[in-house]
């Protein structure tokens, strides 16, 4: 379980490490929505998102032991940034295991961090195998994206921040992917608000935790392809899910389009640079998927790792 | 003559009109540059750059009657949408004269704050004269861009709160167009901290204010040719220069290819959009500009209107 002194505990850890991201208002936004909408922008947390939070978080409750040995994590995106970067901050080592094709930018991303790269080959290797392999040979502790209870602790900062700076809100709105952000954010939501409407977001070629949630069991859906790499998870965690089955309202989806606008919107109104996952809690409100309208919104723009390549090919039309 | 009470006293007349923006600290940036560089993120502010500081500060201050008759102002960029903006804040009316082939995005930003647009043709027309008969015959106010002390004193208060927020800084470092921004902010940085460097930068193309720093007297440069829009004056201010000429302690010049770049940098790793003038600052910075390189250096990132078609063609390669 998670619950929100661990999230607090967490905060008195991340102090001085993650940034305290601003919380954004524009009336542009408030106008279109017809709502108060409280941005969280995690975009300009260190490394880019979110992440650093929960890999920083579980990093650094290890032994002593276990991190002059090192961790190991599996990530092609934002967590292998945060895990390198959390390693670098503890004076301890990481390995990370990325697919060979990984974009040279997030490589090097990682490489600058300090970290030592690990290339798999995506369709013939196991990268959990890879990982367990350098674990046992090497006495490294894997660090996991999401499903611990440590990592969805750190993930919950975001929306404890937000709630201390927005004061109530009337839901809060943030991207799933294998949950933790979303298991972290429902229980501070929950807990300091009951009456909060927890609103998940996936893209629609990654909607597992909606089918799960519908099936009242944990669902796996076939490897999403969708511009939201953030989100691109094939099934939710194990814990996660319990969390999110037991806190989040409602899962609402969003289409690569939809997402594509709304970084649109985010770069021309907000001065804004979003991710694809990013950006999917504001392409909820915009397009109007949240039903009714509630009078105070908060949403957690989790990342802004695009690249500026990347991001003219998503702006252009 | 403008004063630092000049400036506390627009603060004061801005607290809950202009957003009091974040100041943006950055570890890769400042590894880069060899010092603690604090950014005061302005392409946050409300309409996309600091403009409604000064134009808000300037049209506040008008008697009831002059409110009552509403005001005239011409700009293609930043300063039409703050005065547009400024009108409907302040309950009054703005007509502004914009070139009729101003891009459609900008047209629609000024009519959508509820303001009147008068177009005019460029390359025929002149756009004060304009100006003036239509204060004359519709008894507006004029509301200038730059060269007026309430304008002057209101651009200041980005610099104020930029102080406020980062403590005492040995460098600023801000864009230099018609000299509004770099007067006020010179005239805060130097009574609180007078050994303190003042930075200004122009396009190379728009080096009227290097040029007449030099002279020691106002020098018009041909029309800037330059994608610095908010920088492309040929001819500093009376009032600015004046100003300028006491407190800026030197100017530095960057090419088009290095604002692009820049505009890269802060999309890549900011994750902030920058107009082609907000990330004039940081290219100076990250060209190595400035010798030698100060320990705690503050930098006005000026606007982000760009709109994310453009913003793509520039970070496109």
């Amino acid at each position: 379980m998670v619950i929100l002194q661990d999230v607090r505990d967490a905060a008195a850890r991340l102090d001085g490490i993650a940034h305290r991201t601003p919380v954004i208002r524009s009336r542009t936004l408030d106008d279109i929505v017809g709502a108060g909408v409280h941005l969280k922008a995690e975009n300009l947390q260190r490394a880019g998102a979110f992440k650093i939070r929960g890999a920083y978080n579980a990093f650094s409750r290890l032994s002593p032991e276990q991190l002059a040995r090192g961790v190991v994590a599996f990530s092609s995106g934002n967590h292998a940034q945060a895990v390198a970067l959390s390693a670098r901050e503890l004076g301890s080592s990481a390995v990370i295991v990325m697919p060979e094709d990984s974009p040279a930018a997030k490589l090097d991303a990682v490489r600058g961090y300090g970290a030592e790269i690990v290339v798999y080959n995506r369709y013939t290797e196991d990268r959990e195998k890879i990982c367990r392999r350098l674990a046992e040979e090497r006495g490294l502790t894997l660090i996991p994206p999401y499903d611990h209870p440590h990592v969805i602790a750190g993930q919950g900062t975001a929306t404890l921040e937000l709630l201390e700076d927005a004061g109530e809100l009337d839901a809060i709105v943030v991207p799933v992917g294998g949950g933790g952000l979303a298991a972290g954010s429902a229980v501070v939501a929950k807990t300091l608000y009951p009456a909060i409407r927890v609103i998940g977001v996936e893209p629609e070629a990654g909607d597992d935790t909606l089918r799960s949630l519908a099936a009242g069991e944990r669902i796996a859906v076939p490897i999403p392809r969708t511009i939201a790499d953030g989100q691109a998870t094939p099934i939710p965690g194990e814990l996660t899910f319990s969390i999110t089955k037991r806190l989040v309202d409602e899962i609402v989806l969003v289409s690569d389009d939809e997402l594509r606008d709304a970084m649109r919107f985010a770069a021309d109104r907000l001065k804004l640079v979003l991710e694809p996952s990013g950006a999917s809690g504001l392409a909820a409100l915009l397009t109007g998927r949240l039903a009714p309208v509630p009078a105070r919104i908060g949403v957690i723009l989790s990342g802004g790792n695009v690249g500026a390549a990347r991001l003219a090919e998503l702006l252009a039309r």
